[in-house]
């Protein structure tokens, strides 16, 4: 299969490209907004190609034709401005996942947020990023796209445990993103993680194992 | 039928309780933020209702119990900040769906904005707000309610002339305060405007037989 990952140049999104391209499984395209970022992707063998979230569907979904997976590792991170937020989180989103059914790529893997799909639950410090993704979240789930949506809890960068918890409803804790990273990968052809969302942090289950009781 | 109006003391929302309250046809009930506009309400003989867009969807349905429909006219108006424009024109207004819902109002009336369904035509100065008003819009296309989205163009505080132009992809233009509010009134029991989405700008039509060509 080739995965294309939104986002290749972000904390998560560059462990998968680098994940992926290790196992040597599957075919890897970073999708990334600057030059720079291209030519070192090529650098590392990595194909790589050129595109923003602010630019149009039609665009996007030329860029996605031909591949079998997009994994959607982008975000403003919350940090940004609440705008970046709507445009990048929410309406960016989106147009990927219209994009990839315009370019009849099936499979959508997303990097949601703990616990977005539940109001009551939301970091009120990051409120309007939670309802961004919350939104972004259940337009996926809508969709025809044979999605599944991760919902890490906070992002560590220390190394990876490769021992995780998913489901539907977990306390907030931790995980590395470095799991995180490692357990997008491990869902791409799981069958267990097909048209499911869930939570995900540090636990006591190897990856597989975990998603196997989704 | 007893009329709900979300965002009452707003400048479209204060002539919409006018007009039901002037016509006598149908129960006109303000839901408002604070006391004093409770007590400015009731000093008219209109009844009102204190709720928040950022209460919860269980204490927004306890408070909608009992109308038949209800009129979002509420907006954060796109100059105050895009977390508020998050909160309040996309999280809260799918709340009071929510709410809706669980209250079995089976009728409800959306203030939009024009074009807010294309993502091409959308006012660059206003693109978040636009976001928020898009993907409300689309949750509530999507919903099981009895829905009319009703997008002016640009807004004027003149009076109104109750000629319309109502379609589904009208040029960029203006339209009294007004003239929406007529239209919103009117479209409460009318056929043609159920489970529809619609721009409004001004016409020549009357609004009668604008609506009845939707």
């Amino acid at each position: 299969m080739e995965i294309l990952v939104i986002g290749a140049n972000g904390q998560i999104g560059k462990q998968v490209v680098q994940i992926l391209k290790q196992e040597g499984k599957h075919e890897v395209k970073a999708m990334v907004r600057n030059e720079n970022q291209i030519e070192e992707f090529e650098s590392m063998g990595i194909k790589a190609v050129l595109a923003d979230l602010e630019d149009s569907v039609e665009f996007l979904s030329e860029v996605f034709k031909g591949c079998d997976a997009i994994i959607f590792a982008a975000g403003s991170g919350g940090s940004t401005g609440p705008d970046k937020t709507l445009l990048v989180d929410l309406d960016g989103a989106v147009k990927t996942m219209e994009a990839a059914q315009e370019a009849e790529v099936e499979r959508y893997i997303m990097v949601s947020a703990l616990q977005a799909n539940n109001r009551e639950n939301w970091n009120p410090v990051l409120k309007p990023y939670y309802v961004a993704k919350h939104y972004a979240d259940r337009i996926l789930e809508q969709s025809e796209l044979n999605y599944t949506i991760v919902r890490p809890g906070r992002l560590l960068n220390e190394a990876g445990t490769g021992k995780i918890k998913a489901g539907i409803e977990l306390e907030r804790s931790s995980i590395p993103r470095e799991d995180v990273a490692r357990t997008l990968v491990a869902a791409i052809d799981n069958h267990h993680t097909f048209r499911k969302s869930f939570d995900l942090t540090s636990g006591e289950l190897d990856i597989k194992i975990a998603l196997k009781k989704l």
